[in-house]
């Protein structure tokens, strides 16, 4: 998906909210977020949002010279997620369906992003009050029964906190496939409050999948910027889910089949995806 | 009360809806919001959002030579409110109280401001429906007890399909005191969807009050750039009545004293004031 000017106002709410982490001067801020304003409209529309993330929240690092303002933020997150994991665990145990549960909390984790919502993180026990009714777009059956079949499985994951969800999924499905070879996916570097190789071990991801790097500081896997190790297994893996709006918005130009999971979340991508914001998405890209 | 750097996405949102009014070229609508992003930075903090919009807004009508984008979303805004003009003087009559009734329904007559809310301008059967059950900020008692001595009253407008509203408190004020001498101040030119002379024609204020125009094109009335004929007024009226953020922002570090009338919508003239957004607040400054 590309960029529209509805992002813009958007990246400046964004970056001020990262810049009020990092200082409480306000001269400060207003020098970075001019910066931005003078750089945003040098950046081509046709590239997408996370695209355009990466260079900006490379332009904050820089001149702030703070490389990870969400790392306190985002080890808190995961450590209050981990900490209902037992709830959320016992909850998978009484569900009638335990792999469309799963997947149901993994969406209703993806509220955690604080990209998105500054009002700060919610605990896990809220993962389980904000499980979706529905999805609007509902592919799980046809994801249900690609997984029977599958040999790898690739999930590109989006944000800490809600990490600690798409674990329980991945065991969830390697319980539905024990032989299945799982690879997870996290950022290559620091990027606003997304998922590093330090999230991931901070919560056991390595126990269950095979972590690897994306190769880019982008809030998103960017096509023609992945790692090689990466890039070999997005192209050949029998499946692939790839999480959040992040991930949706770099991805859905994307030729390969594959499934997205996630909450919508603002406007833009609502349109594009033809749902209401709010609504829960797992959606088949071309055929998956 | 000056502007924050919360207020650049906002400011860069309501450009955005307003380019939109005027152009559907995407390259149009980019190129005049690098303008406003190259603008932003140079102006002060330390004025108040309103006069920021005044530069911002002038901008965009030399830029794309359109002076009046919301014309016709004005006009048929002040159409719809008076249509239900009726209603609103039915539930009056009914009220156990017209006077504080006639304030309720102005303050929910702000709920029709389109600089904020884009979704469209709600008819004023809606003014009934968002009728606040109390005041965050509640000194309506003592605007009544100066009412009774008060020999002058100026009112200083906000936005269209609103003025009906106010229209309708102005004509209870003038019922109370059928002697008092009542003027409206309007805006001195079109700016966003706020009044000018032409709405107060359509909607028949000046059968009511005397309509004088502000001096210039901000969406407020700006202290300092005022015309002779309101300074003159504001100076020496025996009371003030201000409505709508914009007026609040304006004049908040006015010496004088008068009343704010207005429904909080965002978070930044809600911490300024001490009330949650969504509040309604009739607040009596420096002692009114």
């Amino acid at each position: 998906m590309r960029t529209f000017l509805d992002c813009y106002p958007c990246f400046l709410r964004q970056v001020l909210a990262t810049l009020r982490l990092v200082t409480d001067d306000e001269a400060e801020q207003k020098r970075i977020l001019d910066l931005v304003m003078a750089r945003l409209p040098t950046l081509p529309l046709a590239a997408s949002p996370p695209e355009i993330a990466e260079v900006i929240y490379g332009l904050l690092a820089r001149e702030t010279g703070i490389e990870d303002p969400y790392r306190e933020l985002k080890a808190a997150a995961n450590r209050r997620a981990l900490a209902s994991l037992p709830e959320l665990e016992a909850l998978l145990a009484a569900a009638p369906d335990r792999l469309r549960t799963a997947v149901a909390l993994a969406v209703a984790g993806n509220l955690m992003d604080l990209g998105v919502q500054h009002e700060g993180f919610k605990a896990a026990e809220e993962i389980a009050a904000h499980l979706p009714r529905e999805f609007a777009i509902d592919d799980e059956p046809l994801f249900r029964r690609r997984l029977q079949t599958a040999a790898s499985l690739l999930y590109i994951g989006d944000n800490a906190g809600e990490i600690v969800a798409d674990r329980l999924l991945l065991a969830e499905i390697r319980r539905e496939r024990p032989e299945l070879e799982l690879t997870f996916v996290v950022r290559g570097g620091p990027i606003i409050n997304d998922v590093t190789i330090e999230d991931a071990r901070q919560v056991g991801m390595d126990a269950i999948a095979e972590v690897i790097a994306s190769g880019c500081r982008a809030p998103a896997l960017l096509p023609g910027k992945m790692g090689a190790a990466v890039e070999r297994r997005f192209r050949t893996a029998d499946l692939v889910i790839a999480k959040g709006q992040g991930n949706y918005e770099a991805l859905s130009q994307e030729k390969r089949p594959l499934f997205f999971l996630l909450q919508c979340k603002c406007p833009v991508v609502g349109r594009d995806l033809g749902v209401a914001v709010g609504s829960a998405v797992f959606k088949a890209h071309r055929g998956a």
